[in-house]
């Protein structure tokens, strides 16, 4: 019989209930044959606050023992910018080579855009986890004088490049329109810029049947506001992903319904599904939190498990709960619920 | 009796034609006192297939000759990616140190936005033009090998950082407003995101009637399409600034009237003003750019040297212009000559 082990880690804010939602929704549409045993982690800022812990090896042994981590969200204003960020959240990407940071945006029927004309949405980013200027390289001399000279290495390997492209056109060429663009600044970040377009021409070889196309990030966020439509796949670096993707959930209904994988296509270790959203202290423990998000969150996973059926089911019940959700304001409960209603039904 | 010594590039595609109208419209503004002397240069992609060349040590003595420079778009498909750009346009960001690189977004009545609800939406970016991942370092070892690393290192001086955020303090200082926002991504790029932070903190002391705040960049991109009105005054690296500009264009009425300068303040070398739009290929020669960015460019060059009631007149006349401009088809010439009557009137 089949069985999940999974890591869950609730986090800070509304990471809690947006998760506890979640898992409701899982064990809903999970099959009786399939078993679920879940972990439940404490990190985040009250854990840091406690034992000034992050992430320790220890902790990142007990997690590499499940299939996959769900989070809520980890980040709070008690806790200095960056501790949490760089101590937890890239020290797993990195630690679990999540290489694959995928992130789809598509604007669901009845789902409020700041775009006039409610153009058509529909593409994923396929955003490089582990490299670019996420690798913690640089420094600081004179640090904090009139002297001070601080810089920030982008690094880039061709084997890093070329995995995650390798990843988008397999995506693409699953999807109707196989279409990749990649996305990058080669005029400007010459070297960089030079490996990734090199790689992306040369592993496109191997796709004849994709479409590629080419196009600056500043051009990118043009695009994504007045012609969405335009885009199926896109790949591009570490930071240009953070950056477009929080453009993109914002165009296809905001944070609120955005999701996001944290992939390691190996499966050497396990990989993590989060809302994109943060842990938005300021609405915590009031039951506000839309858990949307990190229900979509929990259908990439599935999805990444192999369970495909299950990860449509839970799609299609969140298209029809926000299709039809008009104007009454429910519960992140009362969400929930519905949710475990659709999936079950 | 004053006079202005400008330097003209009206470069490739569309250049041409939208210089034609900003210099049409600069004759129309200056008091007939003020002599306006221009030299014309050839550089772009023709100059650049006829000898190989970009920018020569005596082009760049011959710039340096005057007051300031108007230039029109450089960039042709016919050119490598990168070519004119590391060639031509950084390189005279660096060599004239163009440290403050002005960007005003301003949605003006009558233009339409592809945001929905015609939001309120006026403010300036000052991007840092020197610096960060902008100054070519970098590099790449065993090239177009699978084991290829390609580096790109930020560059940023606690030198150059506080003077282009005093610069913007001093702009939103004059503002009604009175609100700066430092973006950065100070969670992740450690160094750098630490040397812009504390920077900033230290000289907001020094304007303690400016209203501070920080936003990460990729939020910052979802404010610019969900409440862009937050923002007032902008002040950001290299790279963000790129980025953000290009959101900030489209959702203000498009790069057809975006307009920016790349500004030494110096006035030790000439500050170069130019329309955010590209050389737009597709519709060289045909008299369909609208030359309305290239008109504000002027603007923002006659500000600099400090005819600032010639400046607001162009201001004026274009917005005047844009409101009532309707649903006729112009040609570039029908609008610049439209401009120069306002203006001139
Ligand atoms: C919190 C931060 C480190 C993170 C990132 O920059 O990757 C976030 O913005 C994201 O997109 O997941
Ligand atoms: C053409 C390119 C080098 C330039 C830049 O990246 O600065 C452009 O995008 C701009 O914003 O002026």
């Amino acid at each position: 019989s089949r069985s999940i082990n999974l890591a869950v880690i609730p986090g800070d804010g509304i990471g809690q209930e947006v998760v506890a939602q979640g898992l409701k929704v899982l064990n809903a549409v999970l099959p009786q044959d399939v078993k679920l045993q879940t972990t439940e982690f404490d990190f985040g800022a009250k854990r840091y606050h406690a034992t000034g812990e992050t992430l320790t090896d220890a902790d990142a042994d007990a997690l590499k023992q499940h299939d996959a981590i769900l989070l809520g969200a980890i980040g709070d204003p008690s806790v200095p910018s960056g501790v949490l960020e760089r101590g937890f959240l890239l020290k797993l990407r990195f630690l679990f080579d999540h290489h694959v940071n995928l992130r789809p945006s598509k604007l669901l029927p009845g789902v409020a855009t700041p775009l006039a004309g409610q153009p058509e949405i529909d593409f994923i980013v396929v955003r490089e986890g582990t490299e670019g200027p996420y690798t913690g390289n640089g420094g600081s001399i004179r640090t904090g004088t009139p002297h001070e000279v601080a810089t920030e290495v982008s690094v880039n390997t061709a084997f890093g490049v070329e995995r995650v492209v390798r990843d988008a056109f397999t995506r693409a060429q699953a999807r109707p329109r196989k279409k990749l663009t990649l996305v990058h600044k080669n005029n400007v970040l010459a070297y960089a810029g030079h490996l990734w377009t090199n790689v992306f021409n040369r592993v496109a070889e191997e796709f004849p049947d994709v479409t590629t196309d080419y196009v600056h990030v500043d051009a990118a966020t043009i695009y994504l506001v007045t012609d969405p439509g335009r885009f199926d796949v896109i790949v591009t670096d570490n930071l240009f992903g953070d950056i477009i993707t929080d453009l993109a959930a914002a165009v296809s209904g905001g944070i609120g319904v955005a999701a996001s994988g944290n992939i390691n296509p190996s499966r050497e270790f396990p990989s993590m599904f989060e809302p994109v959203h943060g842990s938005a202290p300021d609405i915590a423990g009031q039951g506000k939190a839309d858990p949307s998000a990190t229900v979509l969150s929990v259908a990439l996973l599935l999805r990444h498990l192999g369970y495909e059926p299950e990860a449509a089911r839970i799609e299609a019940a969140v298209s029809a709960d926000l299709a039809e959700r008009g104007d009454t304001a429910r519960s992140t409960e009362q969400i929930g619920d519905a949710l475990a209603v659709r999936v079950a039904g």
